[in-house]
């Protein structure tokens, strides 16, 4: 191992840019997580752990409740040409940090980053305990996740009363999170010569109901714990056929159904074996929805503290982050970041860094009671 | 080059399993072509060309009347574990000799192999002048086509009154062939992230109505020149979808149309766009159909030939062939040769050798005019 590089944590945007130059597209988060953690190491206030490419911090100062801040240091791959190294443009609040990783997450990253270094040294003490948790692999399949390993190999690390995951929110809270489940619904046919199509049954042709169900259902909107959720069921994927001259025999339809909170991962399935009745069906991948958890009391003192600096009101997250896996993990979880999720994996990635600022002083006042 | 292989011609069995010993997947015929090209050489009534691996032998005896006899020596790729070597199984009259190329077409090539070392002997002068055509290259796509280059090459070689394909038929006569036009009929709908779907319109559920039209639709049955041809209208493909989170933005359904010979291409491509209309859509493939030509007096000869030594009447020809290539340089033809046709490119390919005996026989009767 080369030395690890040293990160400038006295400037957010500084440190920002030299975690982004650092690439970490998943599986090659090494090098990050190797400046992570010698940053952290030099911070006498804070205990640090290795597992793989994650990286956790914990204060120990005796608290009688424990704050998770939480991102991943993985990002989707760099376009051709590369958008990294990362370049600043425009002039004061608009000046905005582009490139690969800027936006999810490693704004995020950058902000928890700067509080890990400050708080817990003299004058700067935090009203509860902290755990800072960086770690690889959530831009890639389940099972290759990060933080689901760390939940395995050292649970106790995880302990905590509430975690804030430091997704792009645009720097407003986003409380839980939808879930997923992508299941393929086949039909099977009888294969033929297609100039004696007769011969055959069309696997294709007997696909025809499943999209008009598709194109006909009314997704709903339900209300939980206060926020608005919007479910939506899709057709990601649809595939058939062997041979321009043969009736095909198989036609699988990938259905992705994103759904609120109020359900369950089993509730999801069994609505979507309701609608698919007949029909091959089987769960490819999923994932539970999280509720938004702002009933907590750590939550409630969060959110007044954010919304006393940035106004707005909570809103439903509906992409499917970690606080999931939180939620699981029996703790009460929100997504709080910079930077404008639509930009997340964009070409045009980039982020106005006058929100990393935004989200750092509300993130502080909250974690030292001001 | 080593010298080409000799082909023992006095036995159709033995002949068969020689040529057929040989392999000849499409772009792999040189061994072949050589082997055929040497055997025809050796007969002095016959005048031979070669061409790329393709290879025409011509008598010149004057005759006022020229038949074209044509095969193509190239098969599909063999099985794993290969089905090759031949071998015979069975006794007596149901001996069946198995392997690739048995049906598809070697069982054809390998009569016509024999009629052109026998006829223009003396003692077996044919009525008509003969025009052998082996060509490679027919079990792909249509530009590489060893008959259309020769067409473009060399159509002198290829001229004459009346053309015998002998393709597999089960030695019954099949007239002219349906023709086979393929369009992708494309969808297109707005991209978007599938947790925020109704950001983006779904170009998969926009397909429902196309397949619900294949799904529906009832083909027609044609009498064309006294045979009865069926329709067929089939999804032989469909794909649409980048990844599993993503709202798709396009839906291709490929349609194979195969239509009887009462429609020209253009009539065929037109019923299409009138279907599909509102749709992008784009011929990918097309090949016309071919009329049977049974009113030609040499055909009316040759049909009475046949049926008098195997019965039954002749047929129409669901799948495309070359007697469509012959239709268009204003050659009737017809499809006569041993072999089931359901059998070609079949794993378990193999042919009733007692067959070859029969097409021979009923090709020698019309040609010497017994």
């Amino acid at each position: 191992m080369t030395d690890p590089a040293t990160l400038p944590s006295s400037d957010l945007v500084d440190l920002l840019a030299a975690i982004c130059d650092i690439e970490s597209v998943s599986g090659d988060e090494a090098a990050l997580a190797d400046a992570v953690e010698a940053l952290l190491s030099d911070q006498p206030h804070l205990e640090v752990h290795r597992d793989g490419d994650a990286v956790v911090a914990r204060t120990t100062l005796g608290r009688d409740r424990r704050v998770v801040l939480a991102g991943h240091l993985d990002t989707v791959p760099l376009t051709d040409p590369p958008n990294l190294p990362t370049r600043l443009a425009g002039e004061g609040d608009d000046r905005e940090l582009w490139g690969r990783g800027t936006v999810d997450m490693k704004a995020g990253v950058a902000v928890m980053l700067a509080l890990a270094v400050e708080l817990g040294r003299p004058g700067a003490e935090p009203v509860a305990d902290l755990t800072y948790v960086f770690y690889d692999h959530e831009e890639v399949e389940e099972s290759k996740s990060g933080l689901k390993r760390l939940a395995r190999n050292r649970p106790d690390l995880l302990a905590g009363d509430f975690a804030v995951l430091g997704e792009p929110t645009s720097a407003d809270i986003e409380g839980g999170c939808q879930g997923t489940i992508r299941v393929d619904v086949t039909t099977r046919g009888v294969a033929a010569h297609s100039a004696r199509s007769w011969r055959g049954e069309n696997a294709i042709h007997a696909a025809a109901p499943i999209l008009a169900l598709l194109s006909g259902y009314e997704a709903v909107q339900v209300e939980v714990d206060g926020l608005l959720y919007r479910e939506g069921l899709n057709a990601v994927g649809i595939r058939g056929g062997i041979a321009g001259n043969v009736v095909p025999d198989a036609c699988t339809v990938t259905v992705n159904y994103r759904f609120a909170p109020s359900r369950t991962l089993a509730e999801a399935e069994q609505h979507l074996r309701e609608l698919f009745d007949g029909y091959e069906v089987v769960v490819t991948d999923a994932s539970p929805a999280a509720r938004p958890g702002l009933d907590d009391p750590l939550a409630a003192e969060f959110v007044a503290a954010v919304l006393d600096r940035t106004g707005g009101a909570p809103k439903p997250k509906y992409g499917w982050t970690d606080v999931a896996r939180f939620a699981e993990l029996g703790i009460p979880a929100v997504n709080f970041g910079p930077g404008d999720a639509l930009l997340a994996h964009a070409d045009d990635e980039r982020v106005r860094v006058a929100e990393l600022a935004v989200c750092r002083d509300a993130l502080r006042a909250w974690l030292v009671g001001a």
